[in-house]
């Protein structure tokens, strides 16, 4: 990456925007299915993508401009949504995401420059890592997480498609990972 | 489903929205990558859209309408996006996606009624389907190509995010397509 804060941040903007793009006022008909069984409903995403602003982040890259390698980062609690966000409604989940990636983004570009990216931190689990693989993560963990919702939007109407599944990879994925659209 | 026009042009109308705010001005750092080797970047997905839009969808509404199951629909070329699409910058075919998208709609509205869902056409390789079944295929096909281009994007920066890379299914299933994350 040739300039890694700047590319990284004009991922970072867009996600809200496409998710009230995609979800807001969205018909329940569309947003009840989870990606797969066992899986998360759109909002459960959207309720994860907040829980990581507030915990993870920011958070993580203050540990390392503050401490460097020799704190761990606090681990990451995937779950916090499930009971803080039971009774939340999607369109406010979607507002709260936003106003607080707003918040991370301007606290980022106050706080680290590009030259910044090779400083060192430890993840619990992982073990060293560098501020710029944190600012990598941070933007990819978006898109995984947003194409996640693209499968369970496809899942509510699996049944509807009739014989077109065959091509729809989103919709055999979801009954089997490996599986190849004709 | 119980209102299938409105609930299938609902999720139809936010597809160019979705993919402007994703791509439109997106530095080629994360646009250049296909979603599996050999496979299609996020101007390649918007292409096929296209080609949709232009040679798929509404030809074969008004097939059905027209004709009913006696005469098959037109094959459709998956490709047809490579040649003619060669040198339109990605922003041209936002656009253009997003024009014919406003179009069809509009000529759904005017030719379809709930209660032709159950009209009758042949594909040329599936055999008969529904009016109905053909509608809620483009949405799902929207969804499953959308998801396609955020592979893409999470595969430019593969080499970005370090240890982490174990975390994250989006870049995992680029390389086995039944890899699950730690």
């Amino acid at each position: 990456m040739t300039a890694p804060i700047a590319d990284t941040t004009d991922l970072l903007r867009r996600t809200p925007a496409v998710l009230s793009a995609l979800l807001a006022g969205l018909p329940s008909a569309w947003t009840a299915t989870p990606d797969v069984t066992d899986g998360w409903r759109p909002r459960d995403v959207v309720g994860h993508l907040i829980s990581a602003e507030i915990d993870d982040w920011m958070p993580r890259v203050r540990r390392i401009l503050e401490d460097g390698p020799g704190t761990p980062f606090e681990p990451f609690d995937r779950f916090a949504h499930v009971e803080r966000d039971a009774e939340v409604p999607m369109d406010d989940l979607l507002d709260r995401f936003a106003a607080l990636r707003e918040e991370n983004l301007a606290a980022l570009a106050s706080l680290v420059r590009d030259d910044d990216v090779e400083r060192r931190g430890m993840h619990p689990t992982l073990g060293e890592v560098t501020l710029g693989e944190l600012l990598a993560t941070w933007a990819v963990h978006d898109l995984d997480h947003v194409a996640q919702i693209f499968a369970g939007l496809a899942g509510s109407h699996d049944a509807d498609v009739g014989p077109w599944k065959a091509y729809l990879g989103i919709l055999l994925r979801r009954d089997d990972p490996s599986a190849v659209p004709d």
